[in-house]
């Protein structure tokens, strides 16, 4: 009998940055549906969810898109590539959205969260923060992208985080141009191929004491 | 017999921004341990590990940050509040640091490692990522803050993740100015008061349909 923490560190341990991925697997639909709901439940600033995620699974889509990340094999031999979108702007709109959701699902009128909307208006819309809110946007997604790297591997899912693309060429490609969502960061999911040789390389961490700063 | 998948999903749906955390409940050391590990094993790009944990327990300290913090109660309430600092600057030293702790953890010459060396010496100190690269850094500490959000829930620990505080403030209390670290989100961790009505709302999230699309 392995203990919550027990499970959470072995998984934790068992991930890496997957280079091989076995093309012949494809994630269990139950599964892939479990990461798809952790996704959504990712927590975000003012729970403003700034993002939207993009499955791939078309083999021409993705072909089209490797040779814009670096040519890696990962973008067309994983099961689901999902490119993480951060949101442009952060608008009225937006606020509204969020304020309409919060009403409906709380059963409250609106008007009861106009000091949360105010706070949102006063910070991301009108605030020193606007200045950089596409920044902020692409924080979150990352957030996003570590729930994704913890929830997959418990999941005993293989993932790679990809920096290594051309944001530009995705956009185009990706039809995003002229959109509210720009390509932010890149996660290909699936199952590590037999001979992936980085799957037994010794992880490597600094040392807790030299991250880790009590006071 | 609940499956990984419902677990995961249990504790996402679990989780949420406590607002009051019962002061007289700490973390158990065990657990607080296995998110110190948790924190440490977090995955980067190129897994520089731009970033540095500050666990601050001391309620001086703590009593001396609230007011920089919108006076939020969490601060001085939770169980362990951590600080994520992320490094100001990616220089030799810290290609230099990695490409050493990977030798000496894989049993390789140093030399080995030269391409991977010169990889990131042509994106994050010599590249176009080198003008952003303190936000590239802030994205990685993000990274760990969701992964952090996800461990601690599946370990029964509650969670706040901050972003109102200022981190100017921060920086001079923690004297971090002139250091190679900035204060860049705070997350306060420990066990929801039996009275923090938001524990019981509704989660808001959208849709998945306007989240995620199938391509």
């Amino acid at each position: 009998m392995t203990t919550p923490a027990e499970q959470l560190l072995t998984a934790l341990h068992w991930r890496y940055a997957t280079k091989s991925f076995d093309p012949g697997r494809t994630i269990e639909p139950s599964t892939w549906q479990a990461l798809e709901q952790a996704l959504v439940l990712t927590a975000s600033s003012y729970g403003l969810q700034p993002w939207k995620f993009l499955v791939i699974t078309d083999p021409a889509l993705r072909a089209e898109l490797r040779p814009h990340s670096w040519n890696q094999s990962q973008i067309t031999d994983c099961s689901h590539l999902v490119v993480l979108l951060s949101k442009r702007t952060i608008d009225p709109a937006d606020a509204d959205r969020l304020i309409d959701c919060t009403a409906a699902a709380r059963g409250l009128d609106p008007a009861m969260l106009a000091g949360y909307r105010q706070m949102i208006q006063v910070d991301l819309i009108e605030g020193p923060r606007s200045a950089v809110v596409d920044e902020w946007a692409a924080r979150q997604v990352y957030i996003a992208l570590g729930n994704l790297l913890s929830s997959a591997a418990l999941l005993g899912v293989d993932t790679c985080a990809i920096e290594g693309f051309s944001p530009a060429d995705y956009d185009r490609i990706l039809a995003l141009e002229g959109s509210d969502y720009r390509s932010c960061v890149v996660c290909a999911c699936g199952h590590r191929s037999a001979d992936d040789r980085y799957a037994n390389l010794a992880k490597v961490r600094y040392p807790a004491t030299d991250l880790i700063e009590h006071r």
